[in-house]
């Protein structure tokens, strides 16, 4: 940490605030540069929100020097993690892709598209069960009723199953049917959700929130990882800025810098990032070109009809469409499919 | 609901989409332009997801007329609401001022506080006993044993008391020891909570989301009512954008706004809002004379050793000034406090 | 400048960044700490664009100690500036409002509106007669016509007058008819047309752009102050946030920024800065709650049949009440109108 | 046009707004919904700021339904513009790199990446001899001496030529020595500097805005094709977002949106869009793979003595890789490079 002394900083103030830091275990290092006095305090404290320095007297601004995440960087773990998923690894040099409806409907529903995601190449089934609905007034999903045939149909393909938790009460049912709980992007800072998905013993799937910067993804992982559960995997899925044309933006920039930052994986979800069907296969290549390690995407036999998120669902041609083109993509930079 | 068709659009194109709108239970009016038709569907269905008709063949965009809030909105509840609070009411001509720590440290420190803010004007006394934090690291609140400290205080000075839920579990706890139960900015979408939140007896206190629009707040509102609970008190605390050096970006434009789609009261809290106690004063004021109807402000007898928010905590004493400026702000505008 | 070093930087890589800095003048002061190497580069060096220590080879990051302004910061410079403008004065104890139609449209529409806000307290007249349009099919301005009608009106009724400049041939025409001369929000990073406006004799009313930084305001006042003009005027007028029932959000929180960070008196905008009828007033008060130093009023007889912004611009009557209501506000902070 | 009238319109308002947009010669087809009418404005009236009615008694909001821009839309010109550079064309299925680097330092460094450039593939010589910088301070460029080296050194290498207008005063000159003019960002709305540029008979490379919406850089198009010069490539170099860690967030959906509104041209600029030399390549690949027409890349052979940019500079090696890679990416797309 620095701090960076007012122009106008008395002696006695400087003095308070070495004490002050000193006091918080910090060893002090003084530079009185031309205009300023910077303190560098030397000493590893995640713990200490270092804003609390910053209204001391004569003090104009505190830098942070080291991340405030531990477990989810690449300081202590400059490896790629590679998390295993059902026969598959994500983080390593094959590209995962999970596809599957928005939600469940119907067991039949459910069943023709995952034949179809799979034959054209997915690996992992998508399927929502509790759905978080910004009106109150729209369909919530099928509940534990959808994951009874996520994990049969899953179980006779032989795909992974992948459905988002809300809340902390539904983790036990969705844990018994599913291989990755997934986290949405509203709960990615409900601090007491991570905690307990911190306990469980499957991977997680880490929605960036809409407004969350990279930092704060990567701090919320570390929530999850700080109870033992190493296995997360990160998810773009789009930020909200003034550009409304598009639902959201995607951030594809996030992609590299996590990956320079952090050792865990990064998938992206051009479906929600862009919230339009003809969006979804430019947006789902530029993410593989720009070395995603999966991807996740909505698919509907029957967009039309579909009670949730048809406008951005694909149909299964697109889908097989885009899996070839994403193949020839991938062997451009060293990855399979 | 209006559907703006492609300039190309077909005329069998058109037909469906009239089809596919009538099956969903609307009327409708078609409209041909001079480069585009445009069909106006009648009725009133706020369960229907007005997206799933953008990815129609030759749909150009979809366009709503209602708002998708009914119990928040003005239309059928054209007087303001007003709740009252332990022998206040929040919503009317007075202004209610909300102050104290931002956590309770200790039963001292929050009765030295509240005293200060008390005499001062303040009729609700803040105080957080559950903390979310965004590093798992720091201090995360006494629990249950704040929440004893805050109902003692408050009934012995009567004040009302808030302090915030972060989840479902802690909702018994809670309401039987406050008057007004508040929602974090992080937990604004978190729908699950909002939903017991509307089957409790008391006041909720809404923070706007860090990236929510006025519409997903009143939607967040109108969440919690829908299952029987109108007493929602709403709560601009800044927004997040390009700017950086404040923490937030206070929106006081939303309190005008709000207050011309909704009923329901609007405080600010500008010690969030701004993260900075230099500016916590001058957006207070801000926030009185744009017509907020309270403010909840964070205020600390010793910030420099406070376990949380020092930095952005009023002393008592510029607490009390500013009360004294605020007094004539609202009788400039013809509110008391 | 602080520039941080890896974790795994080599010494190798430490001495090479220090020679680096060394040769474009800096002294340098080394920290290691716990897991990275800081050097601290003293010297006061503001033509160097620290980013380019940022691509050496095991840097991890640069940190700025001093501000990139410098006639414009406080740091030199540590009273107010008080800009004299037609008798009054801005940046003292005195809020100067500024009022008038978005465009001249007419002599007489001029001379009615002029009477007005005249009346009402305002001390400056504004009026567009170069008329930055989004369209290329919109109303353009009356050129040099209608600066004609804001002279003569102006003396007539003794205000000053201020109006905007488009580019930069239109500066020697604009300077021979006002008091101050606008920069648009568009154009606060022409820094061709900043220079010259740094050559004129007369105030410089300094819009900040839409998307810009505090910092980044001020650098464009350096860049005037930088050829010899100090006096420039700063004026919030709302930036653009994902927010989008207002036109844009007002930033009031940048008004006590810059009065702590600047000596320049700052203004506000708000007919611009909410884009609605509604919003103007309730943000008017709010911003001198916050401090300003004045405002600027779109007003207008007839806003229904304006050939520019009617739909923003305040009744004659509105205006004055609002002047009304301001007064008071002023009061209650210490200040006049 | 759309006018959504509110829910206690009386029968009187709305009778008024019909006769409004009857003046203003629209065709009006009213519709009663449950709660709200609509009037449906029928007309083509590109000069009509639609907001001005968004202020008369009684209205709710005004919805636009056809696009604001003409000559930059698919409508009237459905297939996609080709634009021939110098033997060269952008727009079809041959996608055109541009690269050189930031500023021309001297003769013999424009020459020394010009070369590399070439071998690699690159179609144009892109270098700056005007600099807009945001500091007055920093280097400025060698102002015409530079486009003589680039007028020179383009010929011998059978190159095209880009570089940047600042002003309209340079327009000339630089006219004079290049094949395509470029428009800065900050410039995307510097109308009366559009307006020339739609009278040269050159192409112009328009780069977005950094807070521009798509469709205001849609309309910036317009202003130039509006006087005569359709030939406008335009140019996705990153927006401003709350995300910092990255200088700007490259919005690739852009393209894909562009491309289905406008029959122009997009390339995207990584550089510029990142800020950060480890970001290019990963967002080169990206923008390729999304559908982009060409990329512009800042190359440097010695990008720690680059007079500016070099942080965002690739070394001619990263360049000629990355160009391997896209050749792959864009036969993955049926496109060539």
């Amino acid at each position: 940490m620095v701090i960076v002394m007012r122009d106008n900083a008395t002696e006695q103030q400087i003095k308070n605030a070495e004490q002050r830091l000193e006091k918080c275990g910090f060893k002090i290092h003084r530079v009185d540069g031309v205009t300023r006095t910077i303190l560098g305090a030397i000493g590893d404290k995640r713990g200490i929100d270092m804003r609390e320095f910053e209204s001391l007297e004569g003090v104009y601004e505190v830098l942070r020097i080291t991340e405030p995440y531990k477990l989810a960087g690449r300081t202590f773990h400059p490896d790629n993690s590679v998390i295993p998923v059902n026969g598959s690894a994500i983080g390593g040099d094959e590209i995962i892709v999970m596809a599957g409806p928005c939600s469940i409907e119907s067991e039949e529903q459910l069943y023709t598209i995952a034949r179809e995601v799979k034959k054209a190449g997915a690996k992992v089934l998508r399927g929502g069960a509790f759905k978080p609905r910004s009106s109150p007034y729209s369909f919530q999903g099928l509940g534990e009723e959808g994951l009874v045939f996520l994990s049969q149909i899953t179980q006779e393909l032989q795909m992974g199953a992948v459905s988002e938790v809300m809340e902390i009460k539904q983790l036990d049912t969705i844990t018994r049917y599913v291989d990755i709980v997934q986290v949405g992007a509203r709960n990615m800072q409900n601090f007491a959700l991570l905690r307990e998905l911190g306990r469980i013993k499957k991977p997680v799937l880490l929605k960036r929130g809409l407004s969350a910067t990279i930092e704060e993804l990567l701090m919320a992982a570390e929530y999850i990882m700080s109870e033992g559960n190493y296995s997360v995997i990160l998810c773009e899925r789009g930020i909200r800025t003034f550009e409304n044309y598009t639902r959201n933006t995607m951030d594809l920039s996030a992609i590299p810098v996590v990956q320079s930052l952090s050792h865990l994986p990064i998938i992206a979800d051009p479906s929600h990032g862009t919230g339009r069907r003809d969006q979804v296969v430019p947006m789902a290549r530029a993410a593989v070109a720009a070395g995603a390690n999966g991807l996740i995407i909505e698919v509907h036999h029957d967009p039309d009809h579909a009670l949730s998120d048809g406008f951005q669902s694909l149909y299964p041609s697109q889908f097989q469409r885009m899996m070839e083109e994403i193949k020839t993509i991938a062997w451009a930079i060293g990855k399979t499919i």
